[in-house]
């Protein structure tokens, strides 16, 4: 009699786990564990973030024939030197999530494109456009936050010009294939000022100001250039995370 | 002492169950059945798609003003007639499988844009273009497969002109936000005779001979529109599988 | 002989005409303008955002049965009531962008999923995880900021218990098909404490805790759920915009 | 007087030049020029395609451990020697097109998972499965044409044991970062006898029986493997195009 009750809880625990099959268990996943990064206080850099300019010099950067930079750096803002060249940073990146701070002048002279022009250039080659775009007609595809005659900004969370604004971008490298053609094209996502202003828009090639991109085969990682288009951009906390 | 036994055997089978906890079980899913399909001998349409032409009339097409469409149907061939407007399918889709083939004229007259150009136009605004490549100089966002002035094909894969061509296109739709905008751009892939030319390419916009393409809200589905570029193409075979 | 010098210039202009064919004016687009969208200072919600939660009332929350939603809020802070249901927003949402403050108790005596639990919903199904995972062992796929059980966030941005922490996440609602299938699954971009932790990710499906995910259709919008799973997480400062 | 009309024809010009400023051509794109590829009559591939098998010998191929591959090849077709070792390809391979055709045996007495199981591992990793699904029970996400635990097919386009059946495969290989993790996740787009079952789905991971699939670091190109899984299912007209 008793052997048959054990017997009976031997098949109890076994049905017990003819019925655990499906458990929570199974789907979980112990490795990779991610590794930490500590995120800072607001507006600081998180501790895998490579800074590139947060005062101090611009040690990071070049000007885009490979001079030494000559933008101006006073109570650690940078500012855009116009009689300069563009400058791009000596370190290559390819995938990276990048923070820009900057601040276009006052200026009730210029307008459209000339207000406040400058920009961020990622690879060297993909444009997010930096222009005075408070109040400043120029076409979509050309204001502040556009990548520059490819997509226009969601909406438009330009502040006025004077105060500090902020890019927050991500930003995905193309894949060439053998022929220099293209699968996988330069992807991003931006915000404005905490706005969400392109969510993982596709790049047609490399930012053209005449006729239609194109994409031309280049390195898998590319200097981040910051163009100087005429006008005194100020710029500060300037940091990226390769991905 | 059998009660020993059994306790014990009870608490083997207990372990067993906790060396289970990952079992294979846990990571299948026995629903959804997919749909079952039938799919056709070489070159005829699965079971479930919507046989748009495939001799016989042009009962499912209609002229772009909603008039009766007036091209050509011979031998079960359906050619364009060049005085007439282009055709629309009566019924409207979103998201599709669609399989087309078509035949440029042999013409020693014209060249570039004017030799053997049609269009497919997924939604009536997002085209597939046709023409006669086989040897015919134009710009590559023009050519045959182009998908017209956004993206060049990824290889040439023209027949001769006079000999039957085949696209099997995927087409995800656009879906429009709240005030026109767009998150979620109309997608393609594209086979120009079984070799992939596009793979899930993000479209900008409105197919556009002049100016940059830019998105215009329209509905979850529109019709499928073939164009009539004055040049006497002809076609057969048209089935499309709602997605 | 002057009829042909004019005739000269007359060529000289067509000429200059074709070398002026591509223009920078033909890649402008001047429409649509992006609605215009004050950002406001860090932390404060842009000026179309829904503010769910900042302080004051829960009028924007209900319990998930449809009654009065009873969490505590004291001194502008909404803290889970461990007694009472998982709570989700009155108003229905699809493509969003969406911020939200949160902070776990200090809890030295529970370990792993039952330190700080609690989790975001995205459509009341697809879940971020919330949790204490500052020092605290558990699978990688369902520590804080896991996508749970389906993607391992790329770095872990954790603060310490009793911290205000942050999520911003872009949501792509999916798209389903007749038969209740999918094309476009939902896709997550997410930020904790300004770091990228997920990058467009597609989703399998619902959240299970026992099982694969799968896609069950539901509604173009769906309310926003956070979850109570027993520890009394605090919230702050919850707002959401509609893309 | 004919000075004057000459001028006002350059004067006529030139505000045609100017009245032209968004013109066509400003949008064509004349580099760069897709390559030229002849696609094959029906079943054959194209000039560009690497022809891994079609009759002959398995030249191309090599057991999983580097050894000889033992399958059976006789007339033109290849057929899975149950006693033998798992094939891959010679080559490496990264985003690709594959054709691939297969035929399960008529088989009455194995049911489920053992009834003319094979599979298509690109990368060695990621699974395409092949199964017998005619009328063959078994769990979604395990039958012909799925990812094999990732993806179910969107409908099940099997055909009778014993017909040859065919998979057209566009994958895309996945892009780890620095520390192993991953932003840009496979892809695969499948066509199961003509019929798109997968558009574009993103993997989570190499396949595994047990347990969640998860990303193991590997190489840009690895090789094109063929499972054995018992089951003499036969091959032919395999070849496959780099991206």
């Amino acid at each position: 009699m008793k052997e048959i009750k054990y017997l009976f809880l031997v098949f109890f625990f076994m049905t017990q786990m003819s019925i655990a099959q499906k458990n929570p268990e199974s789907t979980e996943l112990w490795e990779p564990i991610p590794a930490k990064v500590t995120s800072g206080e607001i507006g600081l850099p998180p501790s895998d973030a490579i800074v590139l300019f947060n005062g101090g010099d611009l040690s990071n950067f070049e000007s885009v024939d490979g001079s030494k930079a000559n933008w101006t750096v006073l109570n650690d803002i940078l500012t855009i030197n116009p009689e300069a060249q563009s400058i791009k940073t000596k370190q290559k990146f390819g995938d990276c999530q990048l923070h820009i701070e900057w601040s276009v002048p006052i200026d009730d002279i210029n307008q459209g494109q000339s207000k406040g022009n400058s920009g961020i250039f990622l690879m060297e080659r993909y444009e997010i456009q930096i222009l005075d775009s408070w109040e400043n007609t120029t076409y979509s595809n050309g204001q502040a936050a556009s990548v520059y005659k490819q997509h226009i900004p969601l909406v438009n969370a330009s502040k006025k010009p004077g105060e500090w604004q902020s890019y927050d971008i991500i930003f995905i490298a193309p894949r060439f294939n053998r022929s220099g053609g293209i699968i996988s094209p330069s992807k991003l996502t931006v915000f404005h000022n905490g706005v969400l202003v392109h969510y993982n828009v596709s790049l047609l090639g490399t930012t053209e100001f005449i006729g239609m991109p194109v994409y031309k085969s280049h390195g898998d990682k590319e200097p981040l250039m910051i163009q100087n288009h005429g006008a005194p951009v100020r710029f500060k906390n300037i940091w990226i995370r390769e991905l």
